[in-house]
């Protein structure tokens, strides 16, 4: 077994370079960080910019353990035990409506049995995921962005792809709009041993897709961000930076997991835009640079 | 039993009487209607004004029957059975963040078991409440709120108010921030004759209650749209309303009943305010007015 200590430190690791490669692009924000310490156990590392580029973005990186909540222990029908999550979140909100929301977690967890008696071998999986949403679907951009995907996951097994990123768009769904939050991305949950994958390879492709995330956005936003924009578009990511909320607080199973087990509420809800705005029953024009948007908000693209 | 249509028309009256109110009262807004139908029968008005006090507002009214939905059975504890609701919900986010935010909802609801054998009566409730959320707690208008939220109450039965005062303490409540939505008011769910309270009676109370929103919501509109404000109560009307959204969409039953049953979800959502702000780990100052306001947030405040 890779020591849970070893990956945490390779995660805190992991945010340090996200955010320096954050700062370059931005050239001017830097993160100011919260350290925080759990009750029951562990704590975190808060990172948030308000940049120039990124408006308001968070990096968290957090290392937790304790007795596993009643409640979570229900949920994933585990006995008894402690456990260790450790793990990093990123959503960054750009400020100009032309660069995209992005949105990437890598997350790892065991829980160790502490009845003796107990002959029960430690759980463990990791978990993750990078998706994006731009205000404006790209359609350059989102094959790009697919591409880097199906990279990353292409060097650990050609299966992956395919699978994580039809998890990514099922996951990724407003189901009250029938809408997908943005173009979706990979989204991965439980990868262990019963899935043929040793703790060593699962770990592997975890650090490949995190080192992924700062080049494949910083190529985005260098690309977008000193695109013209006017009112009009300020106006549609606003009514997009609303539906990034209405996602996390109704469907988003991290947000309810931290929320429920009295996480850090600040740290947990760093996902939130800067601003939002709700008009009654907005319809864009079919046709326009906004229609045309939502129509690529559907499950099934492919854009490899 | 009094009929259901008879109940369903009366909310419709009080639609129509409550939008007029507030269109006199704005002085420019209007409502605009979208009629809707439900595919499993029944449907609605939605109302919605964009107004000079009223920068954003709904008032529904719906009537809506069929299959009771699995789901909604289940967590009633109620067989196999056909329901009839019919209510009016209300979310008015004035345009100045000296007015305060109000919602009100009034609705019934009743079930008919379809099976001939079955012998059990007809189920049916009255629920409904008044709250209000201001961006800054005035202590004189939220004594005058509760006043004539006690006082609808007590011209009924003197245990309502401190019952259905406490159960909106409870109700509107932000357990992740450990803050009430606003200064509350009352709320009630359930009432029938196992609580001792006749059809009749029951209503007598609801229409009481539809009717007192109106005049307690113009007085204090009246009474603070034109003080003066700047930027920094911008802001903080911005937080606000932002705390709004996360207790709508992380917390309250109805929106989730909504969107759980395949509500239309614009009507449902007009509750969202037209603006939110998120600032990472804001704190008001401890002494100023918005702190104050935040010192007031909490349950068991005796206002009357």
């Amino acid at each position: 077994m890779i020591q849970k200590e070893t990956i945490a430190t390779w995660f805190q690791g992991l945010q340090d370079r996200i955010c320096q490669a954050l700062e370059e692009m931005d050239g001017k924000g830097k993160f100011q960080e919260d350290a925080w310490q759990r009750d029951g156990g562990g704590g975190g590392r808060s990172r948030v910019i308000e940049g120039q580029v990124i408006e308001k973005g968070g990096v968290n990186f957090s290392a937790v353990h304790g007795r596993l909540p009643e409640k979570i222990a229900e949920a994933l029908k585990l006995p008894e035990s402690d456990f260790f999550a450790t793990g990093v979140s990123i959503v960054l909100h750009p400020a100009s409506p032309m660069v995209p929301i992005i949105h990437m977690n890598v997350r790892y967890f065991e829980t160790q049995t502490n009845k003796p008696s107990n002959s029960q071998t430690p759980v463990w999986w990791f978990g993750g995921g990078i998706d994006l949403t731009p205000h404006y679907v790209v359609e350059e951009d989102a094959r790009f962005f697919h591409q880097k995907m199906k990279d990353v996951c292409d060097r650990h097994d050609p299966a992956f792809y395919p699978e994580f990123k039809r998890w990514a768009d099922d996951y990724f769904f407003l189901k009250h709009r029938n809408e997908t939050r943005g173009i979706g991305g990979i989204f991965f949950d439980h990868l262990n041993e019963k899935r043929g994958i040793s703790q060593e390879k699962a770990f592997d492709f975890v650090k490949d897709v995190g080192e992924t995330f700062a080049p494949t956005y910083v190529h985005l936003a260098l690309k977008n961000k000193d695109l013209a924009f006017g009112e009009a578009e300020k106006k549609w990511q606003a009514i997009r930076r609303g539906r990034y909320v209405e996602f996390n607080l109704l469907w988003d199973k991290g947000t309810k997991f931290g929320l429920d087990t009295d996480g850090r509420t600040e740290s947990i809800l760093m996902s939130m835009p800067p601003l939002a705005q709700w008009f009654y029953n907005h319809k864009p024009e079919p046709g326009s640079r906004e229609g045309q948007t939502l129509s690529w908000l559907r499950k099934g693209v492919d854009w490899v």
